[in-house]
């Protein structure tokens, strides 16, 4: 036994059954079901069926999870009235996918990063796990109009929900696209988690400088062997831009609309994830969007964009200083959170604060014992749609004379990446201070340009 | 002299010219300027005329702050070729009220609470700072309207910009209203700032339950002697609404455009401010507005609310406990943050984690301390729009088995709101969590409704 099985053991957990201990481990051993058995489990009147998938170490022993039809796992409590069966034995995943079709000669050169999330996964039946289905064979197969657009290099760089990946992730992103950028793609497409791809664009953003070609990151809001998954036409759209849109920057491609009309492109420092479930979640803030793809066409939505050119040299600054920190400022915040900061040696500061960029007076003695010691204070809004400005009202105004940086109509989410990655870029503070307020990728909106938020109101009763 | 004199003066500062010193304080002293006078400052080609305001204790000694015609305040840097001009003396505001017009009998009586912000105020130009105006005459005088809608009570909270209201001032506000309201109050208006009047109208919707009559909170987006200011509107709507809506509950009034077509009603749980200028920045979240004011009628827009009953008899439960965070997450965000909260003794906090309800693993650890030591955890997306789902996921279900509270579709700033109120309504952990997940003023949507925000794109070049 290795050392985590010999730990299970000791926790009271089955090999068979990791995860499950106490109670839940008792029913299932009695009724001799391993991960993956078909169980039926009835609560009086009413029946789940579904497949026994493993708990983790951080679960309770009262519960059995199955992961039903629809592919969604249910949870069911084991209560005196609960009857589990097992019902059939292990299942192998049902899909068996088709051979890939032939590479078409002559077509662009386009490379898929893999870095985990729904979009490049498959739920492992088995083990309930997201499992990274990533060889170029595997993309053909599921996406066989793929093999139409571009022939696809694919490399997995990581496997991992985005809200793990971290600014290394994101230099080691930036690293991969530049090399194989170098190496000839006319275009690169990262597949992403969605829960911080807003975060992971913008980094590449500030990365990638002076790019030839696009580099398009692609999520999905549904995995993909679920019914009516976004996945494949957002893959496709992102491919189309990869191969052929006339843009070289970084953007990310998904559902324009919770319908399957349009791909929309988000400049990368624009970008925000705006609905915790639907297709067209993403939105761009305070800008239009680069472009749409509809009908396998790119329709520009801008004039203002950078022109693809493959003869260009790629300039690659990858590096992101972690001591960057975002507080999103409440009523009653307490200050000494700022105090803590910087007594832990954080080097900048964001403040998501209030309207047109406040937080209360009680805060300032603190903001100005951090850009005392150094530490650089930028401001945003929590809005999130409009810019600063902290020359109306006197709280603003005494902030400016502190020396906090009112950062414009920049997202909150990239002023933190562009803080981190400003830290990195120079040790003096009055080069981070100009470099955070240069235009370095369209993170500030050069016109006035305003989305709006219509309130269209769906009723799905 | 009084203290903040000799301090003033101890500190190189003119009791004439306050927050003025060095280089500046010598530049107006040497043309004789006092606070109020019309200046013109020319640098090379460009002239900037406006009446000296004052600075603050923060301010640098090298920038000359003046409001200019619009009624914005501009500062300038003394550079050697800057010539700086005293052109006349101390304006006094030109605006006189005219008389109130006469009450008339037989109409609702209406209270206004004012506690500050553009709306209940003016721009006094002699000192730069916002004043409030808010007498029972005042009002009639500069919104005449009002005395065709109802009888006006008015009464100053206190005068402070919103960002710096706590939830003490959230107490104060809920036990004035409830003191009007059972003086016979038909409806109470709050005249609030609108960087914090979201938070605000949701601990009001906490703290007052049991409404007999509509608690309606009120702001503007520009201050109300600017061209073109909403605060006129907004105030009308209001008190229209607080007199005859037919609902009782805590909602926000403003802007439902950027035009002057209507007012909208936004249920108080359920309101943020979405842009930090518009007149239509307040927008209902995951619901449908209450009800829409225009042409002097009130439209409901909802048949879900709790209806007006005079007879009905408010309950207070006002308390608020400060000792509750909220905690934005972001990529690589150091788990300390979440030690440290716990080791100042917060008893609650809200995360405001990513899609569906997401924080790295890394930060496990540290959430499960904090639960252990008697904390509770909620989680909130910074998606804005959606709900929380943590079962999709493995990071998300791994949460939900240590504890961590899956806040629905409540609006992160909502969920801080209310787990402060929880907090102070019971020491025992199992009850606040009980409460946190009952839905007390409609902060969880009853019903699948979700606010799209569409694209609509406003070019103002």
């Amino acid at each position: 036994m290795n050392f985590h099985q010999v730990a299970g053991v000791l926790r009271g957990m089955s090999e068979r059954l990791p995860g499950y201990k106490g109670l839940a481990l008792k029913v299932l051993l009695d009724v001799g079901a391993e991960i993956g058995d078909l169980m039926r489990i009835t609560k009086g009147s009413v029946v789940f069926e579904g497949i026994l998938i493993p708990r983790s170490e951080y679960s309770d022993d009262r519960h059995i999870v199955i992961k039903n039809r629809s592919g969604y796992n249910v949870g069911i409590e084991i209560t005196p009235e609960t009857r589990v069966e097992r019902i059939g034995a292990e299942m192998k995943p049902t899909f068996i996918p088709p051979p890939p079709p032939e590479q078409k000669p002559g077509l662009p050169r386009v490379t898929i990063l893999s870095t985990g999330g729904t979009i490049a996964s498959r739920v492992d039946y088995r083990t309930g796990a997201v499992r990274p289905v990533i060889s170029a064979s595997d993309l053909y197969s599921i996406v066989p109009e793929l093999a139409d657009i571009a022939v696809i290099d694919a490399e997995i760089l990581f496997s991992v929900f985005s809200e793990d990946l971290t600014p290394k992730h994101w230099s080691a992103m930036a690293e991969a696209v530049a090399r194989h950028i170098v190496g000839g793609a006319q275009g690169v497409v990262i597949a992403h988690g969605t829960d911080t791809m807003g975060y992971s664009a913008a980094a590449l953003s500030f990365a990638l400088q002076s790019l030839p070609v696009p580099v398009i990151l692609v999520g999905a809001q549904k995995s993909e062997d679920r019914p009516s998954s976004d996945a494949a036409m957002n893959l496709i759209g992102a491919v189309l831009a990869a191969s052929k849109a006339p843009f070289a920057e970084v953007a990310v491609a998904m559902h324009e609309t919770p319908s399957d009309e349009s791909v929309v492109l988000h400049r990368g420092t624009k970008v925000r994830k705006c609905h915790t479930s639907r297709r067209d979640a993403f939105k761009t803030i305070n800008a239009k969007p680069l472009a749409r793809v509809m009908n396998n066409e790119i329709i520009m939505l801008t004039d203002d964009y950078k022109p693809r050119n493959p003869e260009r040299k790629i300039t690659l600054k990858a590096n992101f200083d972690e001591r960057a920190a975002l507080i999103k400022f409440y009523p009653g915040m307490n200050p000494k959170i700022i105090d803590w900061h910087v007594s832990e040696g954080y080097r900048g500061i964001v403040l998501e604060g209030t309207g047109l960029g406040h937080v209360r007076r009680e805060c300032f003695p603190a903001i100005r014992r951090a850009i005392e010691s150094g530490v650089i204070v930028g401001m945003t809004s929590q809005c999130i749609w409009g810019r600063v400005n902290m020359n109306v009202y006197s709280n603003g105004r005494d902030l400016l004379a502190m020396g906090v940086i009112p950062l414009g109509d920049m997202l909150a989410e990239t002023a933190l990446v562009k803080m981190m990655w400003c830290l990195a870029q120079s040790s003096d503070p009055e080069e981070v201070k100009r470099l955070l307020l240069t235009n370095v990728a369209d993170e500030f909106s050069s016109r006035s340009v305003e989305t709006i938020e219509a309130p269209k109101t769906i009723v799905s009763s």
